[in-house]
């Protein structure tokens, strides 16, 4: 009889507490967010650290996925757990188990309803490029070199063409996972800010969104760096925008100069 | 003939030119400097480079080996070619062949009696400790993270008792393979400079001598550590230094810390 109280009680749902983690990560050991058999991921590993921990069997749910080699400033997961734990404690000891290349650096406990990819209402991505000759290897998981020629006057003024709602299908991967949050079949979404700036050796792009497809950001960074090389006018980037077809837009930019920076909820 | 012409003329003595390179790497992502079967290493990705690009097969000889994790700032290698490249494009294509996080941050034609090795005077460590209570995980795989209680003024007074000439047994590598310049059976050396400091956050050790036993200066940081843990007077190191005797120094420091910063010759 105490055994089955006792289980009764760990399992009642009122013992259930909420939580809202703030993650930042080096993306270049892993393979991503996503959980993946056999590989490193983020999920994966915080996965890991909470059974480690607290013995649940739990699947962290993130803002959205972020790619191979992608980094976290500011990426946001909630979880539900019925650990008695302090928050603090558990923020503490969850570090303390986790890969020291993924830092929890922000901790609450929140409602019930909270869930980090259905409640998140904008998210800021930042693309770092390194324009220097000889780029440090210190920098090299987390900038992209490109030392070649660009115009940057026309990069500039073609970030504006993305800003307001726009169907960014030309931007979207062509696969069956596009979407990182849950709009099932549209590709429209809404840009708030669109900037780049000089800042030193590099040249750095942020955007912000109500919501980003599969590869949008290095997407439309693949298509600013097309305009540069070639001195593009901005109406080139509206074009492409409006074919809505991904195979007239420009390559892929890669991954490790991606960054989550925050998302609002 | 003309091909027997070619062969003697490609193997040709006063054809051969030696080139000093200066390296810069981020160890994470490799086994060391030494060339390992099987495994990246700094020495075989240059070995790899140069054959790709000039199709001599050759092993360049750094200053020292630096164990897996560690990193570069100024390795210096020291290799003899046949190729007739000018130096400034043999620079440039062997960084285009070289992992990113690998870089020729300098290089210069020297005369055929240099050897990067036997040649080398002096060398600077740095050793980088994160004093703060949670580390970046973009500093994760760039500093040791020590958030703990530390009696710095003690580390500081310590770090004077080094600097002379001593038989530093206490602070080598007890292995076979414990010496990374050529002074077969002594494990005498003289340090020069040996300092703490603190910046932000960090705090920074750093020390110059005629040359460095294997885990000599993670050994030192061990040492250092361990007199801030427990309030140790200077005595102590010099205690251990004159015992020469590895066992009763304190561990050696994780790897990640620790930066070759220069070489002199």
């Amino acid at each position: 009889l105490a055994a089955q109280v006792t289980t009764a009680y760990t399992l009642c749902w009122a013992c259930v507490r909420n939580f809202k983690l703030i993650l930042a990560y080096d993306g270049a050991g892993f393979a991503g967010w996503q959980v993946q058999p056999g590989k490193p991921t983020i999920q994966g590993e915080l996965a890991n650290a909470i059974e480690e921990l607290t013995g649940e069997k739990v699947l962290p749910q993130g803002s959205g996925r972020t790619d191979a080699g992608v980094h976290g400033l500011g990426q946001v997961a909630s979880v539900a757990l019925q650990t008695v734990i302090p928050l603090e404690n558990l923020w503490r000891a969850l570090n303390h188990r986790l890969p020291a290349t993924i830092r929890i650096v922000g901790a609450e406990e929140v409602p019930a309803d909270f869930h980090a990819r259905y409640c998140a209402q904008q998210k800021t991505y930042r693309y770092r490029i390194y324009r220097g000759d000889i780029c440090s290897p210190f920098l090299a998981n987390f900038v992209y070199h490109h030392p070649y020629p660009l115009d940057e006057a026309c990069m500039l003024r073609a970030t504006e063409a993305i800003v307001g709602e726009h169907d960014f299908t030309s931007f979207a991967a062509v696969d069956p996972e596009a979407r990182d949050n849950p709009q099932p079949r549209s590709n429209v979404r809404t840009i708030y800010q669109s900037a780049l700036r000089r800042e030193g050796e590099e040249l750095i792009y942020e955007v912000t969104g109500n919501g980003f497809l599969h590869h949008m950001v290095r997407n439309i960074v693949g298509m600013l760096l097309w305009i540069g090389k070639n001195s593009l006018p901005p109406e080139e980037m509206a074009r492409v925008l409006a074919a809505r077809d991904r195979s007239v837009a420009a390559a892929t930019a890669p991954a490790q100069g991606l960054y989550l920076v925050s998302v609002q909820y």
